[in-house]
């Protein structure tokens, strides 16, 4: 990582062990279609017994990010533990085999590396259901505080506030970042995450943030209203650019008093949504450090978004950049 | 293992790492496109290295095989050796929870998972670098001669006739199976296993074998003909069955002096190669055990052939059952 890098992220370093089921096999288990939710080692245990045949491939929400950058020419690096272990390797090899630098240490003796247990029902949703294993034993040790300080953008995601350490590893990138002037992103993640640190977000995004991510579900459950207008006027108070993804419907793009609405990219048929967010964030950011306008980030944001729900797995399997070439008026 | 099944098939115990490159990333390293050979941990590993982002998926050939008839209705079984770690585990799974019955023991201390390194070109052919791992420590000890001795057909696999521990055990199986008049099948596998032991196959399909399957390239190199035909008379003079398959062409079977032409099935778009044979075999015996007729058997083995090679991975993705009823007249 000696090379400047455009983005340094920190993320959960993840597995996805993606199966299809119908509908029954979630609502027999009392598990909400569509949601996301951490399930401790017993639990993946039992759920993955349960589970089809699977399909590993590499995944965590801000690792597909990173890899949808490199794809499209950025220079990402990427922070985030693995175990030791045979998908601690399979993830370290994905992962730079994208193109994205990795050097986070791999742990030894602790919780296995971090797997999604993902069923797709027929609809092209997807239930994640996550064990986090090793994800959760990266502390402020693992941060290269110079890489921190070089690189653009630092991108965080809202999955990882939760435990302890990797939030102070966060808290800590966040000071070095701004001490640099370097431009801070951050990744709402999932309703559940905004519930669970609901003061904290909003904090960040109030003094620390300069860009964030998030859905309509988000957003509403960040300031706790029904409509989704009264959550984009809370929004709008900050400073930060915010980015309101609306599924099939695109995005809205919220800075400094501007509102961009940007259309949805067709999709023929929707295999897997799993990455749709992380990839629009790529998209995104990947235009971002290519000085684009807001509008074009989001649109390419929607052109990559598109991609990879098209198949099986978050992590992008087209040319992008070829894509967006072609897709971009 | 108590219920009696239809087939036990021993094989490679395998997991599938699926990346896609150009025909140059083959042949900047002397490696024949379309091809199978085995290497040993340390080519693994620079191997590895040097591919793209990978998917993995369970695989290996008869273990294929028996997930396709399971897919179909049939109550396969499954013999073949993983260790006792992620891969391992992701194996026994998936094999499980495709409905094959599989009790053998994990190794430990030994040999990591085998596991076969497929590159996939843009013309969706496959190129196979098999690490075999703890494959090979499949030993007689391994057997359970009872459940050999109940089911109807035990199906072996060309491929693992090379290290010989399973060879000895394959051995053993076929005594078993001979002893209690069921039926033995078997897969040439490889032109490079043919070209490895031609003597030992030649005479298993002299006199132990009842059934056999091979592609053209594969049953020339066992007779060292330059012409089908003649490897055709060649087998025709054997009592077992022949089964010739012709990629797109579909299949051919010799059966007692009589030859059955069945056309292949149509496919849109060649994804991934990978399976075509195994689950050819698979759709084959499925219909045996139902008892159709030959032609039969090897319609649907097209079918179900056809529908491996559409997207990624060997094992079927689609309703077999479904699929075999709407297109078998």
């Amino acid at each position: 990582m000696t090379a400047r890098n455009h983005v340094i992220a920190i993320g959960n370093a993840l597995v996805d062990v993606i199966t299809t089921a119908p509908p029954e096999f979630l609502s027999d288990r009392g598990i909400a279609k569509g949601s996301m939710r951490l399930i401790p080692a017993d639990e993946a245990e039992t759920l993955y017994a349960a589970m089809g045949p699977g399909r590993e491939i590499s995944g965590g929400s801000a690792a597909n990010t990173v890899a949808g950058m490199a794809a499209l020419g950025a220079r990402p690096a990427f922070v985030g533990r693995v175990a030791d272990d045979q998908l601690g390797r399979v993830f370290a090899h994905d992962i730079r085999a994208a193109g994205v630098a990795y050097a986070t240490a791999a742990s030894a003796g602790g919780d296995p590396t971090g797997r999604c247990l993902i069923v797709v029902t027929p609809d092209g949703e997807r239930t994640m259901n996550t064990y986090l294993g090793a994800c959760q034993e990266l502390s402020e040790a693992d941060l290269d505080a110079d890489s921190v300080a070089a690189a653009e953008i630092l991108y965080l995601e809202g999955y990882l506030w939760d435990p302890p350490a990797p939030r102070a590893a966060m808290r800590k990138a966040i000071e070095v970042a701004r001490a640099n002037s370097r431009k801070v992103a951050f990744t709402l993640s999932d309703v559940f995450c905004v519930e669970g640190h609901r003061a904290d977000f909003q904090d960040l995004l109030r003094s620390h943030v300069d860009l964030v991510f998030g859905n309509e579900n988000e957003v509403r459950a960040l300031y706790q209203t029904a409509s989704i207008d009264e959550a984009m006027a809370e929004l709008a108070k900050h400073s930060c650019i915010a980015v309101v993804t609306r599924s099939s419907e695109g995005a809205v793009v919220l800075e400094n008093g501007n509102r961009h609405v940007v259309p949805g990219e067709k999709v023929d048929r929707v295999v897997d949504s799993t990455g749709a967010g992380d990839m629009f964030a790529g998209g995104f950011m990947a235009g971002l450090v290519e000085g684009r306008s807001l509008p074009d980030c989001a649109r390419i944001g929607c052109i990559t978004a598109a991609e990879v729900i098209s198949h099986y797995g978050a992590r992008p399997e087209a040319d992008l950049k070829a894509l967006v070439k072609a897709k971009l008026r």
